[in-house]
């Protein structure tokens, strides 16, 4: 097994190197990477979900629009903000939900067009690493922000602390800790006792990135389908809940996963805690409310066919016959009032002070 | 595409015939049927989930008890009551969750313990052909008992009555008709307006059958993860939701397949009529409340391996790695105060009334 330590790095010569992914698409089964060499590839990969994951998807679209400014310096000697324009709008419309494409798209964007030639591409590179960097700051800070939740109920409770996650807002969704991951890979660190519920997360599997960033860690966890949940709160096996964002209304309402809102339901109607970690870039006061953000449906192969090892061979597997009528949507909107707190790297929220975040 | 009238048939020589079912386990890849010849093989049949749903358990299971006697009579002359006991016993072993089972055994225990010899043989049919006769007339009735819910809603709506459904409680589960399948068939052949939400029903997939034999009928329907109910109910997409049921407890409260409880609190919250479909033979009134409901945990292979088609053949597939951990709980619990109406073959009955089922 590859240990991979972070999500995202450059690869090739300075000063103007190539981008290097994992290949999220290949795990759990397979430890593949793909370099990105231009725009197109980049916005492919993001499409195709090589890489995913609200903070991932910002900071790959912001070395993306490096890779533009890059290939058209060497191919033609010449950038201008024509080219920063449609490159923006290219990396814009490979996902709608996440805020975080948006925001750093918006920043980047903005940066590179305060200087001109070379220096623009040099800069658009500056700027990606400076996202990059910020992500692993930001994603320490919410561990440690969240931290003392766990701690919290480690010292109240005989055995380990139960916790559900959905989707993966882990390392692979971010370039190092996570989001909802961050908190337990500290806790865990720290020596608490805890075990991770890992929703399976259909119809993309995500939660099978989850148990293997889990187990790259050792941290205890166990895999259950998206159905299980409501049994395991019911018999209170599930201490808390913690989730990540796509994106946040400035009234609070949370869009991630779809399946989300089901767990974020049944969480609150037991008095389980259920908390959102993001990175503030995650938040968007421009949108009033969930209602407002918009929500991707994905082709519904994602519904019928899945990677799977069969005969010895990872491949495509079809686990429903071809034609099988399908709807995808990939987010869905949890209502502010079922959040019991933000987990953010500028502190603690709840529904009420979130309109705060900056 | 063979068209089954019905999930159980007769084959082979009478008085004495052998058992054949559609074999549920390889639907909707493949159309196989299997032949049952004796207790094991039945019994298998059931832990296996070649045939499942609480109903078709229960008839399965009569026929297993009529070729352990017969098959005892043709190999030594002999039959008493403690084969009787050791067959019912076997069988009840199969799968503790749906009371079908309990409930048609003893009383086919009870029934052949009045005759002797080769008459307790020919009545063992006879109680299992009862069963399955009064099975087809319970879904039917079923069916006409819930398809007044469904015109109602029709009639105060423009375009079709969107159904959600999980699991498959169709005529796959039962012998024709279903229960929760029922009043849609019902609806469907009165010509009114309806499209199903299929719940895929991870980590077994039943929604597949659903979407099968939905298919087989011509009734609109969609495959979605069980993931997105929640978004679907929040859009008002989802004009009633109706389940089947694997036992309901005096109280009223429902042990179905598992992910059903996070529709029914979802369905309650957005106020959508929740209906449980059921046969009076799936209503326990020994068991006080959902809590004292065996819930069956089954092999987590069931999570991390599924058929599907690899490279056009139809074989089991890992969609998750080897050693992935998991808990597999296959039922869950549905508190009776978030179920609208239980659709019986004795009529509607609500949470206040459900005790007086008989």
């Amino acid at each position: 097994m590859t240990r991979f330590s972070e999500s995202l790095w450059l690869v090739g010569k300075d000063p103007w190197p190539d981008v290097e992914v994992i290949d999220q698409r290949k795990l759990p089964f397979e430890e593949a990477t793909l370099i990105l060499r231009n725009l197109e590839e980049t916005a492919r990969a993001i499409e195709t979900m090589v890489v995913r994951g609200a903070p991932l998807i910002g900071i790959t679209a912001a070395y993306g629009l490096y890779l533009a400014l890059r290939n058209a310096w060497r191919e033609d000697g010449e950038v201008n903000d024509v080219l920063v324009e449609k490159s923006v709008q290219r990396l814009l419309n490979t996902r709608p939900t996440a805020v975080n494409l948006q925001h750093v798209l918006k920043d980047c964007g903005q940066y590179v067009s305060l200087f001109e030639g070379e220096e623009k591409v040099h800069r658009a590179l500056e700027r990606a690493h400076h996202w990059r960097t910020l992500d692993v700051k930001s994603c320490s800070t919410i561990g440690d922000v969240g931290l003392p939740l766990i701690r919290h109920i480690a010292q109240h409770k005989k055995g380990p602390v139960n916790i559900l996650t959905h989707c993966n807002a882990g390392r692979l969704g971010c370039i190092r800790w996570g989001t909802a991951l961050s908190p337990i890979y500290k806790a865990h660190e720290e020596g608490i006792d805890l075990h991770v519920w890992v929703d399976e997360t259909r119809p993309r599997n995500q939660g099978l990135l989850t148990a293997w960033e889990l187990g790259q860690e050792g941290v205890p966890h166990t895999v259950i389908a998206d159905n299980a949940g409501g049994l395991l709160m019911m018999q209170g096996k599930v201490d808390m809940v913690i989730v990540g964002a796509d994106r946040v209304a400035r009234n609070g309402d949370v869009a991630n996963k779809i399946g989300t809102y089901l767990k974020a339901l049944t969480a609150y109607h037991h008095r389980v805690p259920f908390y959102v970690a993001l990175p503030h870039t995650t938040f968007d006061p421009d949108v009033g409310r969930g209602a407002d953000i918009p929500i991707e449906y994905r082709d519904g192969k994602e519904i019928t066919t899945l990677r799977a090892r069969c005969d010895g061979h990872i491949r495509p597997a079809a686990v429903m016959p071809e034609g099988t009528p399908t709807l995808n949507p990939a987010f869905d909107i949890t209502p502010a009032r079922y959040v019991t707190a933000y987990v953010t790297d500028r502190g603690l929220f709840t529904p009420a002070t979130i309109h705060t975040l900056q």
